[in-house]
């Protein structure tokens, strides 16, 4: 392959696009990768299609390595089959609905866990069919509320998604296994920098999951890790809870004056103020914070919930989101307080909250709220707390919920040592669905025995047309992108500098011989653009390996760079093909 | 490669599926190559879509040899550029259109002339840029009143399409004359009988275009051929204009009581039986019939029509419909009826029809009605007709109109004799845009000159989810069907029959020793299916060359046959992969 830059169509940019404020963003749409077309909704250009289908290669040769089939489905599907399992409502706002012109309703498919389902109901009855693993390399659809970063977070983008059927679970884990193990090989072809952590399932259901997340301080997930090897999606960490306290020397809750204390800074600061503490002051670990707001469930209704998390910690929003999905969560509004008359804003507390208590909210507290812990929290009277209240003695929260924020130095639940956050981009989502589609959907075969037995399932998703983002997120310098070489678009960037006609005809020479070694070479060709302005070009396409004909080819030598080290070297023109040929093998 | 069917997702089905009536749609569903997801919208099993792919790496390669780049725009696509070229009024209710969750007007795309028109407009600026050529596979969507036939005519499908950039008409011939010819080596290496016919330009609007119509009884197109080489799709078909009949001595048209001919035949009857012609029996071809449709404009409004044509010929709906477009035809209802009351029912003539007539109904003609013919017509009261009615003297039309049939024998346009009509599937469309697009949404470029000029395009279709089925309608028999090597799922059916394992070891290896010589090898492993159903299985399915491994082995030798002739012939084990080898490079 020999792309020449005089006819490929492509214009690099120097300036950033207004609306990108990420790297890859930046990057892909002025090296000429992408343009955008809608908010969300990219197109490809040449080169950017190219990096698209070459990371479409890698994740079909690893799912094909572990005998999973390619199939591929519509993306316009009709609304039963998600009927079935409830996710045409649990969806949202976040599915495309299309009505079609006799008013039947489609949808644009997220993911496609009810047809692959169905599909295999469909043709095959027996355990001997199984194991199965079924993929495909799609378009989705996710109407995003807040569509950023480019390609990193779109409403339409590309995906692999594979899908597992076992008639036992111990034979699903073989098959999960099977792709994760897949999954390691995609990402270590792809030249990702990533983590592999235990995951919330959220919209997929099932009892277990494990992301791939690329590192990256643009990432929208955050994770956590520990020294002994615990790394969890922040939403996923289950805090450890804490043994019951003795109580029996507490002494009894008391209602206290505090006036003009609706924060927990100026609560803290009047406790030690004026019911100072003997041991130590008082600090916001003391408090119990109570958090309202409301969720909004797929039907449409609405529900609040109040959440009592130790006042030292805010209430992580995407944590609290994950636990309560397929619900949103919305503010509190006046109206809200308004039509509940016994909380006292700023004020409120335990004494009120509760599905059995005067508000009837209900009331989710932290895991660390245990039986005996002690805590200042409002009193439900403007101006007043209560001292001393104990958890178990004085009031009974409905339930507990993870959605305190996790903090640097918490400790790991599984007792591997304090947890350190970092962020990531999530790249590859593996899940455990057991029986949730199969049961809903009547996937069963006949097993040894002749009995029906309902199929064990996994799902298993590739962000393909995001690992496009998340390459580049992970590798590029001030100057552009710097691609892998197995998914760069291109392994040679050959320049032909200067007006010299000896020069192009060299290079042209070059171009044909490489591309005859099986060498992918993008040619700048053109003539009249200064060197200046294809050097900088040169980097911020990003081909691994940039060969420049230029001067030097008076004295037989052309020069080699690496994109990624700066590195340069001569080598002799009759030596290019061959020196060419062992670096891009080498990769 | 090595396909097992021990695990290849797969059940073929002996019975057709109830839905299907066309070859092409039974036989995909019973090999299992499609299953139907909703009406018109198919998913592709592993053998269909290794076909699907197969197919869209020769249109790749052919489109990439005439230096069109590859792109890939969203499906997902903002209406403000369709509402720019009035074609998201004018797609009807073809358009699946969708609302984001901002009320967001979106469409699921048909075909993208617009956003590659914005594309070049938003990069390019010179006409030293130009030609320029770019081409998308991509999954598009049109919401087909009568989805049918499979994926003949699906409201998801997969096309090829291009769009070709030029500074002026005589350079855009160039990239109309490069594309045809690509055209011509993509269906002659898809195994299609194709036709090159005049067509039609419907929806994308242009001057002129052409199609390439797989031939097929089952094709919904209709085109005609003369023997001086004539070919057009019959709704281009351009009647020959007689000269002008002189009409001196033709008597005053005269009304005649016609009692119960509401019919031509009945009419022409009572003429023979009451007005008898001296010279030769009154026919059919003597009547001018008069029919009343409504067409329904994109806006919604509807305006009655009235269409003359000789009496021996039908309207033809599809002819009608492609002089209409974007308007669509609907019948004249009783209630049209009801608010023209000076229309007779069965005895409707010109002498009300036009629009500065009593009815104001626009009435076109066949174009055969010129100046000085004569004609028996209805005389606009119950039960009369008016004879010797002269055109251009007793009546003159609001124009005319290429509505009448065309049939076997009627005169090419171009004198080149005489035609005779077909069916065909539309595979290709090349389409000269002009300045349609570029006009509408301001694509101009400098010339040589520093003056700014309109760009010229063109666009290029190429069905390529259709290309499967027409290939299967074009290459069948009852057995199953019958794949060109190239598109077919694989090289080599491999059948190991009995139940001797030595047969199978022999098999394996060969299997192995064929993959490794780069044939794609199709292998039934299957243990416990008798050599029967294998056999039907791969008829069935359609691979070129069955292999049997069976009995023979014994005596050192396999069967090879043909799949197309049926021709069996015994190799020796020996020399199996050299021949196999020698026959799949063969072709």
């Amino acid at each position: 392959m020999v792309l020449r830059m005089s006819t490929l169509f492509l214009r690099t940019l120097r300036e950033d696009p207004v609306d990108a404020d990420v790297p890859s963003h930046k990057l892909l749409v002025r090296a000429g990768y992408i343009r955008r077309a809608a908010p969300g909704i990219y197109s490809w250009l040449p080169l950017g299609y190219m990096v698209l289908r070459n990371i479409e290669t890698i994740v079909r040769e690893e799912m094909n390595a572990i005998g999973a089939q390619e199939v591929h489905f519509p993306a316009l599907l009709p609304r039963e089959p998600y009927e079935a399992t409830n996710r045409w409502e649990e969806y949202g706002d976040s599915l495309f609905r299309v009505k079609d012109r006799k008013g039947g309703d489609y949808l644009l498919g997220p993911t496609h866990e009810e047809m692959f389902t169905l599909l295999v109901k469909d043709l095959y009855s027996s355990y001997k069919d199984l194991p199965l693993s079924l993929y495909q390399i799609q378009t989705k659809y996710r109407d995003e509320q807040r569509p950023r970063a480019g390609i990193l977070r779109g409403r339409e983008f590309v995906m692999k998604d594979s899908y597992s059927f076992d008639v036992s679970d111990e034979a699903f884990m073989r098959s999960y296994q099977a792709h994760r193990e897949a999954y390691i090989k995609i990402f270590d072809r792809l030249g990702l920098d990533y983590v592999i952590v235990a995951a919330m399932s959220g919209a997929m259901g099932g009892s277990a999951s494990e992301e791939f997340l690329a590192i990256a301080d643009n990432g929208e997930d955050t994770y956590v890790r520990s020294p002994g090897g615990y790394a969890a999606n922040v939403e996923a960490v289950r805090t450890p809870v804490p043994a019951p306290v003795p109580y029996d020397d507490v002494p009894a809750a008391h209602v206290e004056d505090t006036p003009d204390t609706p924060t927990i800074d100026t609560l803290v600061d009047h406790l030690n103020g004026h019911f100072p503490r003997s041991d130590r002051p008082w600090g916001a670990a003391d408090t119990l914070k109570n958090v309202l707001v409301v969720l909004r469930h797929p039907d449409g209704t609405r529900e609040p919930l109040a959440i009592g998390v130790p006042g030292d910690r805010e209430v992580d929003e995407k944590r609290l989101a994950a636990q309560v999905e397929p619900a949103e969560v919305q503010p509190f509004t006046d109206e809200d307080f308004a039509a509940h008359p016994t909380l006292a804003k700023g004020y409120i507390g335990p004494g009120v909250l509760g599905e059995k208590n005067a508000s009837g909210i209900r009331y989710l507290v932290d895991p660390r709220v245990v039986e005996g812990t002690r805590w200042v929290t409002g009193a439900d009277q403007h101006g007043k707390h209560v001292i001393d209240l104990v958890a178990g003695r004085d009031f009974t929260p409905d339930g507990t919920i993870e959605a305190a924020e996790v903090r640097d130095g918490d400790p790991a639940p599984d007792g591997s040592g304090p947890l350190e956050t970092a962020r990531g981009i999530e790249m590859g989502h593996i899940f455990q669905l057991g029986r949730k589609y199969s049961e809903a959907l009547g996937l069963r075969v006949l097993d040894e025995n002749g009995k029906l037995v309902t199929v064990t399932m996994g799902s298993y998703g590739v962000g393909v047309s995001r690992a496009v983002a998340a390459i580049v997120e992970n590798s590029h310098d001030e100057a552009g992108i710097i691609w892998p070489r197995e998914v760069a678009p291109a392994d040679v960037h050959l320049v032909a500098t200067g007006k010299d006609d000896a020069v192009f005809d060299a290079a042209e020479r070059l171009a044909g011989e490489l591309d005859a070694a099986g060498v992918r070479v993008l040619y700048d060709d053109r003539r009249g653009v200064s060197p200046g302005v294809k050097f900088k070009d040169s980097e911020l396409v990003g081909v691994p390996t940039i060969v420049v004909v230029g001067r030097g080819l008076a004295d037989g030598v052309i020069e080699v760079k690496d994109r990624r080290s700066g590195e340069r070297r001569e080598v002799a023109l009759d030596a290019a093909v061959t020196e060419l040929v062992d670096l891009c093998r080498a990769g």
